[in-house]
């Protein structure tokens, strides 16, 4: 076979040393010729998004590597770059206040990898599966479940470490919903039979008359968009395709109108961002009625509004309206239908994205016995028996160098996993296959490192610096005379305000998003009062807000 | 709502203090009394697979933290534990030698996310995405495809960096074919229509008449467990799955049989784990010849005897079988068959995992080229026109701390995202939400200070040390006089043995698999000659493997 250079293209200038590609083989020895690789088509620099202080050049990776000169440029670059943006950042619901690299860099040197389940040790002996247990254990604790785990247990907890962050326990939690609800094996089921019940249901393929193992899935418009990816992947309908492919004019929230996408949040897109329970109620009830097993995500602490849907009391109304219907506890036969052997389960589950709140949010209601603040979130655990799984992320309220998590349901939830892997020597029972066993180090530290005193602390010092940026960015809209459309809803973290001028969201990494709502449009950004986040720095961005050009006519300000 | 208590088993021992559970409540100061948190329901030590060298106690976190002497205590007990494990670890496929400890620690200190595109900066600003774009630029090159990724350029790659390892490469690479083979809109697909295809195919629902959107799966018996939990997360069939539901007694490979759940290998159980191209044709050739588009995933480094699937000839042979069925260039219609919209598509999907191989083997190229080493493996990478995807550990060839990859595929071949994210400012075209920012900066990291030479040194020198391993263990055979079942696949970095005794499968971390074949079991270990696996290391081992209970009868030889 040839290969693919064009001997133009292999003239492009190229790495640190701005030398034509093609020149970068000369400095190999072992390698004399240009081996069976491609050139670059076009110039890469001039292709991708230009980052001003990053420049692409300086980190393009010749064939002969970079120099130790240029090596030690870009990375002190690169660094440098990141140290300020680390510092100034207030748009990210990440805590960048982390100081574990005095402690745990010899980990660097080594390799951890907590492959397979993390109550069974296995053949691959380096991994922190030790200290993943003891993490887990502690937010069992927390989240008031059952513990330790134990496989016969059903009301015992079990959960993971994740490897990405809470949209891996989105999906896994998504994935496990589904498996349970359309009748599959679980781990704990009776094993008269090793057939899985069909997932399009016992009365057959396709069409209405099927509901009983058709789960039809619920989140509300303030859901992190990974949820409607988890939803993609698994293939699970939502109440709109459902209702879109056999009920068409029957959307019950207003008859006669396209089914929306998501549950309705109350207020709308400008409300707080919970969701509309009563709506809720009548999706729920219009499917439930009709036979489809249900199931909720729930935002506790969702990504924009940080805002903390009832858990309790929406999770109650599902119970109720399932058990209307048969759905809250039913027997589901093994096989196609075939009688003697069954398990009873739930005809719904409810996953509570924690994210953020699953978090600290137990802590902060120590604060509140504590006198240290009046008022919390209702609560989201396994105190209510209505909950099936829980993520949390470990970067969000924790802090952590990358993403990472912990996803935890009960036992009797737990699917049986798809092969059981003698290679690992333990079973194949997490998404992952190979899992970043430095992740539960990470929070293996934190969580020795800080006591419930200290974060219930830091839950309330947040919340107070919540409150502060609030009454900020309220007294710099009256000083300003405009409408900045602070909001900030109920318990959050999170401030909201009309989007500034670009140099600002890139300043301090605000993200932002465009609601619309009355035939309006609005951009807001938002700021995250995360531990890292000081007075010093909300002052200095409201005294940046304050400037001339700080919201631009024909840059934002033109769209609202 | 009360607390879970039970004051019973709050006096459970607890923590490197071994002092009851409750009793960690006294330390605080702030939470003056037992908050609504779950005591252990029994003790964890005892539930908890025991490794003897790491007590679990020692690691327990109690609420009120650790001290800092029992901190102490537990990371160097820790960390000399696992220091030893990574020295003469053995068993697996990946790079123990690892120095990024005295320039990265920093970084550990700082966080990156790499959420959305790697070609699209975001809002989110610390990332590493320059990085990423640098070593997903590098592998372009030496996978030959045509680069720098261009969005407009359907012959560009695009590729990701992982966050975890080759498992979530393979999830993605076979979401994505069955997206493009079900009729799913692609990013580059012409939009007249934003309504995709339904993914039954346009011939109604279910039944064998709507073959023609109905993707069906085949890989191989050597293939990793990840992929059977893939095809059930993304609820793909199997050519199994297929066979049973609609063609129960036609299985072409032997009528009136049942259907292998996967393909056969050439040799079967006891062979070398190629995948057997022969059988393979016959099983594609029953569903292409019936209208089902094809997705084969083949395997370029099986886990556990290293093999390399001839991808060269499978996916010729695929895509002429294909061609012989009009699978090769297909017209996919928009929405339910309307005309005047469509795009061609190939009707079959190749996937490689290359989760070892595809991180060296074009490196042995060169060095073959360089007379280093005699022979290679078929290609496997873009230069055949037939691979539509192709995905790559980290931390097996290059070394990690923890599981990371690449996942690289053509721009044309790009599925649209489920959702645009303007939170991130960047779209959602990768399988995580967040991403571990900190891989991209380890594999840059990597190339940037081991150039093409070294590399290619490096993967002779694996090379060199798999034939002496394998040399040394056929000698070991000789003297001992004992069957060792000693083999290694054609250019394989492992090794397959008889399985030893539990105490060297601890001491090497030798992994194990047990194969059936003619009715008789045999349960091989195996070790890998990654890069950190010296001479000395190999001697050790077989001077192990001559102590009189190296195999010990009753413990694995009787189950020979």
């Amino acid at each position: 076979m040839k290969n693919h250079v064009d001997p133009g293209a292999a003239d492009i200038p190229f790495g640190p040393a701005d030398a034509p590609w093609q020149s970068s083989f000369s400095d190999l020895s072992l390698i004399t010729e240009i081996p069976d690789v491609t050139a670059p088509s076009s110039e890469p620099r001039q292709t991708y998004d230009a980052v001003t202080e990053t420049p692409y050049g300086r980190f393009q990776l010749p064939a002969g590597g970079l120099t130790a000169d240029q090596y030690t440029a870009a990375e002190n670059l690169f660094r440098s770059w990141l140290e300020q943006r680390c510092r100034i950042s207030a748009g990210f619901q990440i805590n960048a206040d982390l100081d574990y690299q005095q402690r745990l860099s010899p980990y660097l040197g080594l390799t951890l990898n907590n492959a397979g389940d993390p109550y069974q040790t296995g053949a691959y002996t380096h991994n922190s599966k030790i200290l993943e247990r003891a993490v887990l254990d502690y937010f069992a604790s927390l989240w008031n479940v059952k513990w330790p785990h134990r496989r016969d247990d059903p009301d015992s907890y079990w959960g993971y470490s994740l490897t990405m962050g809470a949209s891996e326990g989105n999906l896994y939690g998504l994935w496990n919903a589904r498996e349970y609800l359309s009748g599959r094996l679980m781990l704990l089921s009776p094993q008269g039979s090793a057939e899985p019940a069909p997932a399009t249901g016992p009365n057959g393929a396709g069409g209405p008359g099927s509901n009983g193992y058709h789960p039809v899935l619920f989140f509300s418009q303030d859901t992190h968009y990974s949820l409607t990816k988890a939803t993609r992947l698994l293939g699970i309908d939502t109440f709109q395709d459902v209702g879109r492919r056999w009920f068409p004019d029957e959307n019950p929230l207003a008859p006669g109108t396209p089914w929306p996408a998501e549950v309705p949040s109350v207020g709308g897109a400008d409300g707080d961002g919970m969701i509309d329970i009563d709506r809720l109620a009548v999706l729920v009830q219009f499917f439930a009625s009709r036979g489809f097993p249900i199931v909720v995500s729930l935002n506790y602490g969702s990504s924009f509004k940080g805002a903390y849907d009832d858990v309790e009391a929406a999770s109650r109304k599902v119970h109720e309206i399932c058990a209307n219907h048969g759905l809250d506890e039913r027997p589901v036969h093994r096989g196609h239908g075939r009688s003697g052997t069954f398990d009873l389960r739930t005809g719904y589950w409810v996953h509570v994205d924690g994210a953020l709140g699953a978090g600290y949010v137990s802590y902060l209601e120590m604060a509140r016995r504590a006198g240290l603040v009046e008022a919390t979130p209702p609560i989201f655990d396994f105190r209510l028996p209505t909950v099936h799984s829980i993520t949390m992320s470990g970067h969000k309220w924790l802090g952590a160098p990358w993403p990472c998590g912990i996803f935890m349901t009960r036992t009797r939830f737990q699917m049986i996993p798809p092969r059981e892997s003698e290679y690992i020597g333990s079973s194949d029972t997490t998404l992952a296959g190979s899992r970043n066993g430095f992740s539960p180090l990470l929070m293996w530290d934190h969580l020795a490192r800080h006591s419930y005193d200290e974060q219930t602390r830091w839950a309330a010092e947040c919340d107070r610096m919540a409150a502060y940026a609030h009454s900020s960015l309220r007294a710099l809209e009256k000083e300003l005379d405009l409408d900045l459309w602070v909001a900030r809803s109920p318990f959050s973290l999170t401030i909201r305000f009309r989007r500034p001028a670009a140099w600002l969201v890139q300043k301090y990494s605000l993200s932002y998003e465009t609601t619309y709502a009355d035939g309006r449009r609005r951009t807001y950004a938002h700021l995250y009062t995360m531990r890292h986040v000081t007075r010093d720095l909300i002052d200095e961005l409201v005294r940046d807000l304050r400037l001339p050009d700080a919201f631009v006519a024909g840059d934002f300000v033109a769209q609202a």
